[in-house]
C-alpha cells in the first residue's frame, strides 16, 4: 500500500508484560507505561528522546511532564488527552496521535495507556462516574458491568440474542488466548459450560461475559508515512482514525440509556463507522480482522452490527455461526484473545494486536491481512475507531 | 492573506461576563462555557449544532459529553485535553483544534476554557498539583505566586531586573483595561505608586503583580480556511500555534527549579518560539500585537525575552521604555487587560483579543494590526503559543 507522504503510520509497537489484577506487585503503573513505551520505541528503531509527543486517553494517570523526564525527552510538542473517553478513547487518543503528525505539529507521538487498577481503582466497583450518577446510582447502576447489562438486555428483547450467543465471543477470545503466551488466559481454556455455569454479575451478564482485571501498559509509535522510509520496521498505515459519540440523547454517558433503539447499544457509532470507511476509501467486506472493543461480550456483538459486518439485530447469529473464529471463520476478531482474555488494557492492546496482524506476528495470524479495524468502547462519549491497513 | 484551503481558521469568538471570584453567583462554571461557546458561534454565524469538536485544558471541568446535550450537538467527532497543561495549554487547546480540522477529523471545534475557582478551587491556595508537591511542599512552595516568586527573584539577580519593571506590566495592563468596559477591573486605575505600596504576596511579587481570580469563560470556533468562505466573519489565520515543554530538567512541573539559566524562567519556550515563527514564516520584528500569558506580571518579561522581542535579560528595560504602551509602544500587550486586569480566564481570553486585534475591534486598537502573538504560561509543560494573522 502507498500512501501520501504525510499521513499517519505506527512504527512501532510495545508492551509490558500483563498479569491479573494486582498481579505485578515490583513495579508501578508509571513504570510501566514506560516500558510499554521503550518497548514500543526499540520496535521503531527510534532513541526514545525521538518522542516528541504523548496521547492517552480516560484520565490516564501518566503525566507527559514525568513521562518526558524519565525518558529524556527534550522537548514535546504534543501533549493530548482524550477528553471524556473510557475505553473509547483508545482509537481516540490514535486519532489524536494522527492529526498531530499530519498538521506537522509532532513528529512521533507515542499513544498509550498503562494501567494497574489495583494501584488506582477498581473500575468494576462502585465509582460517581459523571455528575450523572446522581440520578442512575439511585436505581442500581454502580458499575460497567450493571450498565452494559441493560443494552445486552434490550438487545435480547428487540432480536432475540441469547446469552449463548453473547458467550461465543468469550470462547473466540479465550481460544485465541490459548495460543498468545502474553496472555493473561493463557493455558486456561474456556467451555460454552463454563460459561453457562458462571455466576450471575449483572443479569443478563454472567462472569465470563465481563472483561479481565489487568496489571500492564501497551504503546504505539505514530509518524508520518514520510518519516517512516528512514526507519526499519515495515509501516502500518493509519487510513482513518476517529471518534465518535452518543447522539444528544440522555446524558451521553455511562448509564444514559433512554436512547432509540438505533443508537441504544454504541451510541451513534454507525454514523462514526460510514464516515470511518469513507475516510479510508474501503468497505466492511474489505477487512480481513478485527478487534473489537470488549469490555463484555455484548458489546462486540453491537459492534458487528454497527460496522457493517452483520445487519441490525443479526450480531448474534453471526457469531454463533462460527463468524469469529479463527482461522476460518469470516472475520476473525481479537485475535490475541482480547480485553476477555489476553489483558483488559483498556482496549488499547487490541490497538496493538492490529498492528501485529498486519505484520504477519500474530500468534492467530489471519491469513494476508491487509485491514484490520480496531474500536474503542461504545456507549460513552467519545467512542472511537480505526481502520489500519498494510 | 491568503492562506491554504485546508489551514485552520479562527471564524467566532464568544465571552460569557467576567467578575472577580465569587461575582457571578447566579449561573455555575458549566452555564458560563455554554454561554461562551454560543456566543462564539453566534459570532462566526455557525449554528451551535454545526460543532463537532471541543478542545480545552488544564482539566477543564465542563465535560464534552455533557456539552453536546446541552448545546444540541449530533455528532461530536473530536474531543481533546490539553494533558498536563496549567494556563499554559490554552493555545496548546488552538493547536489541537488546528490539528482536528487540518487532518480532517472534524469540521468546526470550539475551543474554550471555563473557569469558576469559587465553584471549585482557587489555584491561589494550596494544592497538590502532581506528586512533585512532596519535594516542594515542605520547603513552602505550596502556591504559584510562591513557585514564580523564585524565578522573578532569579531574572532580578541574574539581570538586575527591578520590582519598577515588573510594575510597569501591570500599569500597562490596568491602562488597557481602562477602555475595556468587559474588564473587571475597568474603572479602577493603578499608579506606579499604589504598585509599590501594595501588600507582598511572595517576596518579590506584591499583590499587583499578580493575576486576578475570576468567574468566566472564552471561547473560540476553528474550522478551515475553505470552510470559512460560507461564513459571515473574517477569519483569522492560525498561522502556527505550538505546544512546547520545559526540558528535562527537574520535574518539568511548576515548582521544578532547578533549570540552567537558559530555560528556567519559561521552561524552553525559546524553543517552541523558533519552531513557532518558523512555522508561520513570520520574525519577531513583524509581530504588531502580542498577547502575552501574565499570571504574574514577571511572566510577561520572561516571554519578551524567549519570543526574541528584546535580548535576553534585557524584559525589563524593554517594558520601561515603554515598548509595552497602547498605542505608541513597539509591541503593545494585553490590550483588553490580560490577566491581570480584564479577567483571569487562564489566559483563554487572551486568544480571543488577538483575534479581536486582527479584526480591528479592540478598545485598544492597535492600527493596521496584522500580525498577533499570543502565549501559553511558562515554566510548566505543556507551555503554548500561536500567531494569528490576517
Amino acid at each position: 500500500m502507498t500512501a501520501s507522504r504525510d499521513r499517519a503510520v505506527i512504527v512501532g509497537i510495545g508492551e509490558s508484560p500483563y498479569a491479573r489484577w494486582g498481579g505485578i506487585a515490583d513495579r508501578s503503573q508509571f513504570a510501566l507505561a514506560c516500558e510499554a513505551i521503550l518497548n514500543a520505541a526499540a520496535d521503531a528503531g527510534l532513541p526514545p528522546s525521538a518522542i516528541d509527543g504523548f496521547a492517552s486517553y480516560s484520565d490516564d494517570a501518566n503525566d507527559p511532564a514525568r513521562l518526558m523526564v524519565a525518558l529524556g525527552i527534550d522537548q514535546l510538542r504534543f501533549a493530548s488527552m482524550v477528553w471524556g473517553g473510557g475505553g473509547g478513547g483508545s482509537c481516540g487518543a490514535l486519532a489524536h496521535a494522527a492529526a498531530a503528525v499530519e498538521s506537522g505539529q509532532a513528529t512521533a507521538v507515542a499513544v498509550f495507556r498503562g494501567l494497574c487498577q489495583g494501584q488506582s481503582f477498581r473500575f468494576g466497583q462502585y465509582h460517581a462516574w459523571s455528575p450523572d450518577a446522581a440520578f442512575t446510582a439511585p436505581f442500581g447502576l454502580f458499575a460497567p458491568a450493571q450498565m452494559f447489562a441493560l443494552l445486552a438486555r434490550r438487545h435480547m428483547h428487540l432480536h432475540g440474542t441469547t446469552s449463548e450467543q453473547f458467550a461465543e465471543v468469550a470462547l473466540v477470545c479465550r481460544d485465541n488466548a490459548r495460543r498468545n503466551p502474553r496472555a493473561v488466559m493463557h493455558g486456561r481454556p474456556l467451555s460454552l459450560e463454563d460459561h453457562q455455569a458462571s455466576r450471575m454479575i449483572a443479569d443478563p451478564l454472567r462472569l465470563f461475559d465481563c472483561c479481565l482485571e489487568s496489571d500492564g501498559a501497551a504503546a504505539v509509535i505514530v509518524t508520518t508515512a514520510e518519516r517512516a522510509r528512514d526507519l526499519k520496521t515495515r509501516p502500518v498505515h493509519v487510513l482513518a482514525a476517529r471518534q465518535g459519540s452518543s447522539k444528544g440523547w440522555g446524558s451521553g454517558m455511562l448509564g444514559g440509556h433512554n436512547m432509540p433503539d438505533e443508537i441504544y447499544a454504541t451510541g451513534n457509532a454507525r454514523v462514526m463507522a460510514g464516515e470511518l470507511y469513507g475516510r479510508a476509501g474501503v468497505t466492511p467486506e474489505e477487512i480481513d480482522v478485527a478487534q473489537l472493543y470488549d469490555a463484555f461480550t455484548a458489546t462486540v456483538i453491537f459492534s458487528l452490527e454497527d460496522f457493517g459486518f452483520c445487519g441490525v439485530g443479526e450480531g448474534g447469529p453471526f457469531a454463533a455461526d462460527g463468524n469469529l473464529r479463527w482461522p476460518d471463520g469470516r472475520l476473525p476478531v481479537n485475535t490475541a484473545g482480547g480485553n476477555l482474555s489476553e489483558a483488559y488494557i483498556h482496549g488499547f492492546n487490541l490497538v496493538v494486536e492490529g498492528v501485529r496482524q498486519l505484520r504477519g506476528q500474530s500468534t492467530s495470524q489471519v491469513a494476508d491481512a491487509r485491514l484490520c479495524l480496531v474500536s474503542g468502547g461504545g456507549s460513552v462519549t467519545p467512542t472511537s475507531a480505526a481502520i489500519l491497513g498494510v
